[in-house]
């Protein structure tokens, strides 16, 4: 069970002023915040229209922003406060950032209803590769493991 | 069941030599290409670590530069090659950019052997909300819901 306080309502609050502000600059219905130490760090909403870009929802928007804010790939202790509940690419990249907590104002079945469906998605996901809609082929992995062969024996990488 | 023929190999081959370039450049080790009308349109690979972007994986990267060349947030009649099998946040992406076949090197055994373990977002999505290590709260959802409302009154929204 996760304490709700003052706090979380009034960032919440935030997060679904911007989601108001971002349709009457032509985006979609979406925003999020991004809160570390009790202060918001950055901010997103939904460009995907207007910057022709499809990965451009808000919690991906407010990542990159925070991201760049705090000059790391690492949100660890980061909490977001996004108007609606993330979809399946949204929640990837919310868990690749190591962020540990997500407040969310309206839910899929809310998107749905307003022609925001991302249930299928998340069906997909479920079902095995060669059941999807969308085709998956497996093609020379002999040859692509030797890129992670490499990878696996250097010795100065990042890892993340 | 999907043909292969003498071009998808190609294409593969293109996607993995990016990948091996890639770790030379200090990224890791995934590259992408997406191609329409038998021509590449556009390349990614993944720069989590240099761009501190944690969302920066080849995909998502290929994707972002695939609708800036076409000036588009919509890729139907593309197919990307990828060296590794999509994690849960680029199989979204694919989705919401309508691209429709895949093709992928390594898998995601190959992924988590050599630590790129995304097998735990695919476990925490099939999850109920309450049961995730991440911990998703809704919250003023009857604020939230005004937005929503509003944007489906709208009569000169761009969909999408």
């Amino acid at each position: 069970m996760v304490m709700i306080d003052f706090s979380d309502r009034k960032f919440m609050v935030d997060a679904i002023q911007l989601s108001m502000e971002n349709i009457k600059k032509g985006g979609g219905p979406f925003a999020a915040v991004i809160v570390k130490d009790g202060k918001i760090i950055a901010a997103g909403a939904n460009s995907v229209t207007n910057d022709n870009d499809p990965t451009a929802h808000a919690e991906v928007n407010a990542i990159r922003n925070a991201c760049r804010a705090l000059k790391t790939f690492d949100l660890s202790g980061c909490t977001i406060y996004t108007s609606c509940e993330p979809c399946p690419m949204c929640l990837g990249a919310i868990y690749w950032a190591h962020i540990g907590k997500v407040f969310y104002g309206n839910n899929k079945a809310d998107a749905r209803n307003i022609g925001f469906d991302d249930s299928f998605i998340y069906d997909e996901i479920d079902l095995p590769i060669h059941q999807r809609k969308v085709k998956f082929t497996q093609l020379m992995p002999e040859e692509a493991i030797k890129t992670f062969r490499i990878w696996d024996n250097m010795e100065d990488k990042v890892e993340y």
